[in-house]
């Protein structure tokens, strides 16, 4: 259990003025806790009240398995056989939170809420704020490990350039990179991988279209180390580009390092943002990005701070982000250059090494 | 787009009063659209009103993959640079929904209803039950795949008790049972295998023990056929099992043919939990009973009906469910014998075929 990172939430809270705290399974959970329970239909949450006690509220099914690894974690329990909303008000209201204002994290499902808040007239809340601002300065040790994963996307895309080949499925290619991290020492690998006019959907769940020859394709991929995350996209050319192609390739390129020169501590972040945005702006393709600068990484793949016009901060010493600005022709294709990037000691450190260069196979 | 199902939720849509319900990405929205998108932070979800119109709300970077795939959907988006609250709000509210009682389905997270409702003064309310409701009903072709994927896992099974030998970890008989059921040509393939102690908890997310002789495992596992899932449960015991494990077995078996024997057409559910559990009650096992007897199973794995003392209503013909009584002694070992029931034009028609008697390897 991470006491440190506890007690940080639970001034976060007390300013906030919340009464709890109620994380549910999740990445959120484990980061607490180093642990989560498989998550089902059945309300379960750690609860961190603002005087620092915590309880954790499951069904019996969960209980046993939990004692077995928590063995001073306070743990009330519900039986599968009773009305839920009702078994768990119960529960609450011993707890003495009737009436009060409990924060959620990211995976509370509403359906678990809103009924239980009716009942027990709790005001439930968005805590997802304060669970990442707990997280939001990283640690030497935590900025150490960003870089080696960061280095573990980096070997992984030097091995994609060689294996990469028309005819292969756009899923053969997210094998290889998944199972790429994973030889060098990366855990919970995942990738998108996006061809042609696939390229185009920044978040494309497929990988059934074949790589046809000339060919662009996307690759957006990260994976963990020692609990910190990597992710970073680059494009290929198969084959060759064409003129247009070449052109917003070299818009996109140059407004990923107009965004990431306009970091350094200090800087408001809206104005990294602006600066990235105007290249692509200035080049006639602002409708094509429609997406935000970029998003902080660390324990988790998006965390804060956010990299948008609408995050009115300045950037801290500690602070990791990747900067991805996008432009993507619906239907045609899309192109992107992401890097983390990460305000250390050397100032606005860029952890992907790899090229900008435009790489035609 | 399953027009049928959409009519029949908009039909108890109306008899509840609300005026529209939301479904977030999940298997819920699978089984309406026979599509979901990934799920990030950004708010999205599957509009369908009380008039029976539909509409998508999705940040801009889906709106493309989506446009893609339906070409009759009308999508309304939201730009990441905006406060996300905000922008959602506005366009709930351009769609008339300020002031209104919207359900939510079971993957919507509280964190993106919960601002939004303060801010348009919506009443989210819990829209489980409506989803489930449309879907209990089995037709034959749903109950003929039930059939085949609960075949599947018993085709599987014959395969595990050959496979399994002390010395192996838990996790390899796990990847051995997935890998199975995608040769059966089951698809979304999951298994739980539970040793030792580890069989204790119900729902153990653990791989990592090394299976003894002699040695008590408990096997949960199913996939999917055609939409279908399957999920049976059974013991294998290694090498030798004592005085005790055989009395518990011999309870577990005889609780699950208890509740087996009360499933009819027009049964009363919380009989048939009774059934069983008085089996166990009687045997003295009662505290190590903690679970319901069982769940309602077609499209997911958890579905409407639950089999609990606490749902008051009665066997249809077309509805299927687990029947897995479980005795549980914390630490020590856990054992279940579950099937899949259907009721159908044969009865109470026992989708599994694997045999109940103890069976040491």
């Amino acid at each position: 259990m991470r006491e440190v990172f506890i007690k940080k939430l639970v001034s976060l809270m007390n300013k906030d003025g919340l009464d709890a705290v109620m994380i549910c399974p999740s990445e959120e959970m484990k980061f607490l806790l180093g642990y989560a329970p498989m998550m089902c239909e059945r309300f379960q949450g750690l609860f961190i009240k603002k005087d620092g006690s915590l309880f954790y509220l499951c069904n019996l099914i969960y209980t046993g398995e939990l004692k077995n690894i928590f063995n001073d974690l306070r743990i009330i329990s519900w039986f599968d056989g009773d009305f839920m909303d009702d078994a768990v008000s119960k529960l609450l209201e011993s707890e003495g939170l009737s009436g009060k204002k409990i924060g959620v994290n990211t995976s509370a499902p509403a359906f678990w809420v809103l009924d239980v808040a009716k009942k027990l007239d709790i005001t439930f809340v968005n805590a997802r704020p304060l669970l990442e601002e707990i997280r939001i300065i990283k640690t030497d040790e935590e900025l150490e490990n960003l870089r080696i994963s960061a280095a573990i996307t980096d070997k992984v895309f030097s091995g994609v350039i060689e294996f990469i080949k028309p005819g292969m499925l756009e899923a053969e290619v997210r094998d290889f990179i998944t199972s790429e991290m994973i030889k060098h020492g990366g855990i919970k690998p995942w990738a998108l991988v996006a061809s042609g006019p696939n390229s185009s959907f920044p978040h494309y769940t497929g990988g059934e279209r074949v790589i046809e020859s000339p060919d662009v394709v996307l690759l957006d991929f990260g994976c963990s180390y020692n609990d910190m995350c990597s992710d970073m996209s680059r494009m290929i050319f198969v084959g060759s580009a064409t003129e247009e192609q070449k052109k917003v390739y070299d818009i996109c390129r140059k407004a990923t390092e107009a965004g990431e020169a306009a970091c350094f501590e200090g800087a408001f972040i809206p104005d990294i943002d602006k600066a990235s945005r105007e290249v692509v702006n200035n080049a006639g393709y602002s409708d094509a990005f429609f997406t935000r600068l970029g998003h902080g990484i660390g324990f988790m793949g998006h965390e804060a701070p956010d990299i948008k016009v609408s995050n009115p901060r300045k950037l801290e010493k500690g602070m990791a982000f990747t900067v991805e600005p996008g432009i993507n022709l619906l239907g045609k294709f899309g192109m992107r250059v992401e890097d983390v990037v990460a305000i250390t000691e050397n100032g606005a450190e860029i952890l992907n090494k790899s090229t900008h260069e435009m790489i035609i196979v």
